[in-house]
């Protein structure tokens, strides 16, 4: 027997609960690495343990963190939040299958047929993905997305949804309620609602926390339904609370089936026994390529269409969770683990190039759906069709990338639906808090994400004075550098010259730019 | 006036005849980097006069390397080269007029309303680029896209094509002819034709090199339409040619206009002063921060929804071109630089926390573009629009993250249309020529990509060995290593399983799976 099929085999996780194998045997740790991350790993199963007791494991932000009750709600620490949970799902089913059957409709019309959700970061990319993934031609609502404050691109889904607007339910999401890119896709939507002489409120629902200021505004306007955040659920392991399952649900999604997958998943990476854990195993696999320091990327590959978005839904949850300055101690470490991918075979057409003969700085993560489609395939060639195609690429490239030396680990489930997909994100959420545990971090915040918002808050402040210099003075031209010393900070002048073309750049803000000799020293005016 | 001010003039690259703006202040290089870097410029100047001469550019395939000559024919080594060119343009133009106006119609309908691209790698992901950004609800054709060998997605877009099908134009790109994805989605776009009784070569257009077996499947088969790939242009710079030009047109795009802005920028980028050459700036900018080396990586963030894909189009365009094993001495290098990233703001909301705080692995490329949408802005605060709010949150985490030591520069163009999508495309396409030469590689080739094709036409035809095996002795089970043994080669047990558990997770194959005592030891059958 080969050496390779004996590792294969030594180091394979086989769950057949989920219809998930975990392949490891790619990745080229020494036989001695389990055992001599073994303690490591059961604190990390301590930690998870005492997280999902309802300890403070968010503790810069002394929160709880309860996204693995979602799925068990009798796990939860205290049965106000059981019920919460419980009552929360029956409420998006209800809500749905009013919606499905034209209980709930839309003024003058018979029903739905689209879903604009409006959210953006944890309240757009699982929503995404599972529309993407899960979603089709067969879908009750059309789902479409604001997930920017882009005038120009909530411009293009408008035009796209066109007349429907009439037939389109919008679901804000927020979980703090006062996201201001949420905000302003809130704000364009109602502006094109009154536009076209429909009345906001009989087409919208808020899932926020209570009392925020979406809450009071979906209250005060009398908005079709409220469903609830809590901020014991973090923004990006929300996806099997309401911000993921209403969205999932309105489109015709087996949400139960959703919540089960991740359910069974999480049953399975309880286990203490680390290589029967497929999300221990992940983790000890991130720490083992990236030398616990983010030293290599993780270059996610699912061989599957519907798998597009898994990538930028991962980049989010491991990046945002890993990605930090301070460890629990307060000590600087910089942690962090690059993540991106779209799908194979297709990659292997834009960068597999690099990943086999260029810088050897990352390992790959095979996703695998044995399952090529519901129905019979055609044959492209006698005996061979596009799906054996598609798995032979996969095995192709993984040869031909550990014939140089790079390493890969390859995910198998059985078939994609929408118990696979409650399975995916399951094992992920638990690997990533797993591999937090393994490096000390707080996977459950994110302080860096402030400090940008600060700036832009800033940065608008110096457009309104700036402005009302401008308007004080019609007609009198100044530099940037001018308007940044009359607004008091000569410092900030580049941030004032930027501020200054974007505003020329957009004629209906009556900012006029004169070329100077250099375009930095054009002199700007109030029209 | 501030430091800070005075270095973003000093390096500040402004285009006004492609209204681009290029700020590298960012970047932490020190004044003498121009100068130390400088000979090697001139060189990589050198080489690309060369190259745009019709020097062979390509040595180890010994073809020319010949996009720019597609944005001015005249440029090209001979005027047979330049006619082929100016008559593929023309063609495509009149071939779109004549659909557009209805003169080459499907059978028994008024119009095509529908347009199907087949291709993969550098016959997708540029047409895909250019529809995404320039498209919309006004589009002439409505495109979708089998880029892939994935049963299930092809079986998605059908779907949501429906009975359009019957006004379906579909376009069929492969420059070799004989790319293996390309060729399964034709086959299987042609039997969803069949199933709906629609005559596939009544709705089929190739664009293909001549004598190619697409070439002559098109030509056999009467196909409406061909047109021309030379072995001159590469997949991954071919969107300029009639791999993106005829999907563009179709679509309704004005090609005229991408052309242009593509020519324009080529001018531009032939200045042999660095530091008014904004691709001689950009590809600079790479070596600084990558050490030429590819020790960073390269994230890109541009704030408009339209430019989504570009980071997708442009992990091809550098990786595919830059990743490479051996320079051209032949010397071992592992070059490379890794590409990623979406869109700003909605990133900041995934992982612009690991960029500010976790580790410093990487430099941005932030995409402002100053006009918001092409109409009049809403405020959604008084005095402020959702375009600032966009403009704001770039500031301000540039601002942020210039704030923890993190590198950046900025691209910043008037408007997104047709002109600046090809400027943008003829800037990297420059500047990773300028790279290539600076790090002494070949950029046009991809010797790395053939490994996995061959070890996938291994694994395709071991599955031949192992169908016809299970096949010549009905009900007898074997498991995988019984079988590698029979079929020869028991070193390739694992390749043999896995071919066996997607075979037996789709019934239509016939191989039925009894699972052992461990999966690896499943026992398999023909049923």
């Amino acid at each position: 027997m080969s050496a390779n099929w004996e590792r294969y085999q030594k180091y394979l996780c086989d769950c057949p609960e989920a219809g998930m194998l975990i392949d490891v045997s790619g990745m080229a740790f020494n036989d001695d690495f389990f055992a001599t991350m073994e303690p490591a790993m059961q604190e990390a199963f301590n930690a998870m343990t005492a997280l999902e007791s309802g300890a403070i494991a968010n503790p810069d932000e002394n929160r709880m963190v309860g996204h693995y009750w979602l799925r068990n709600p009798g796990l939860a620490p205290d049965s106000g939040i059981a019920a919460e949970i419980e009552f929360s799902v029956r409420a998006v089913k209800e809500f749905s299958a009013a919606i499905h059957a034209g209980e709930i409709a839309p003024p003058g019309r018979s029903g739905f047929t689209r879903l604009l959700v409006i959210g953006i970061g944890g309240s757009a990319l699982g929503p995404q993905f599972v529309a993407d993934a899960l979603g089709g031609a067969s879908d009750r609502l059309k789902p479409y997305f604001f997930d920017n404050t882009d005038p120009d691109g909530m411009d293009k889904v408008l035009a796209e949804i066109g007349p429907a607007l009439a037939e389109t339910l919008v679901v804000v999401i927020s979980k703090s309620g006062g996201t201001k890119e949420t905000r302003n896709g809130m704000v364009e939507a109602q502006a094109a609602f009154d536009a076209a002489g429909l009345e906001f409120a009989k087409y919208a629902v808020a899932v926020t926390g209570a009392g925020s200021e979406l809450d009071k505004a979906a209250v005060a306007g009398g908005w079709l339904a409220r469903f609830p955040m809590w901020d014991w659920v973090g923004g990006r392991t929300s996806v099997t609370s309401a911000v993921g399952l209403l969205p999932a649900a309105l489109q015709g999604i087996d949400i139960d089936a959703l919540l089960k997958g991740a359910q069974v998943c999480d049953e399975l990476t309880r286990r203490r026994e680390t290589r029967s854990n497929p999300a221990a195993l992940l983790a000890l696999m991130w720490h083992y390529a990236t030398n616990g320091r983010g030293e290599k990327d993780m270059v996610v590959l699912p061989y599957k269409d519907r798998l597009l978005l898994f990538s930028r839904y991962l980049q989010q949850l491991i990046m945002e969770s890993i990605g930090k300055e301070l460890d629990l101690t307060g000590t600087v470490v910089n942690q962090g683990i690059s993540v991106y991918g779209n799908k194979g075979a297709t990659d292997q057409h834009a960068y597999v190039q690099q990943l086999r003969e260029g810088i050897n700085n990352f390992f790959v993560t095979f996703i695998e759906v044995l399952q090529d489609r519901p129905g019979k395939s055609l044959e492209v060639e006698p005996g061979v069709t596009s799906g054996d195609y598609l798995a032979g690429f996969l095995q192709g490239t993984r040869k031909a990338l550990a014939g140089k030396g790079r390493e890969s680990l390859t995910i198998t489930i059985e078939r994609l639906d929408a118990a696979s997909i409650g399975t995916l994100i399951a094992l992920y959420e638990r690997a990533v808090g797993f591999y937090a545990a393994l490096v000390g971090i707080n996977a459950y915040h994110q302080p860096g994400v402030e400090a940008g918002k600060k700036a832009a808050t800033a940065v608008l402040a110096l457009q309104a004075k700036i402005m009302a210099r401008l308007s004080s003075q019609p007609g009198v031209e100044f530099t940037a550098l001018e308007l940044a010393g009359a607004v008091g900070d000569e410092g900030e002048t580049e941030t004032v010259f930027r501020i200054l073309l974007h505003l020329a750049g957009n004629p209906d803000r009556r900012v006029l730019m004169a070329r100077g000799a250099t375009i930095a020293t054009s002199r700007f005016k109030s029209a």
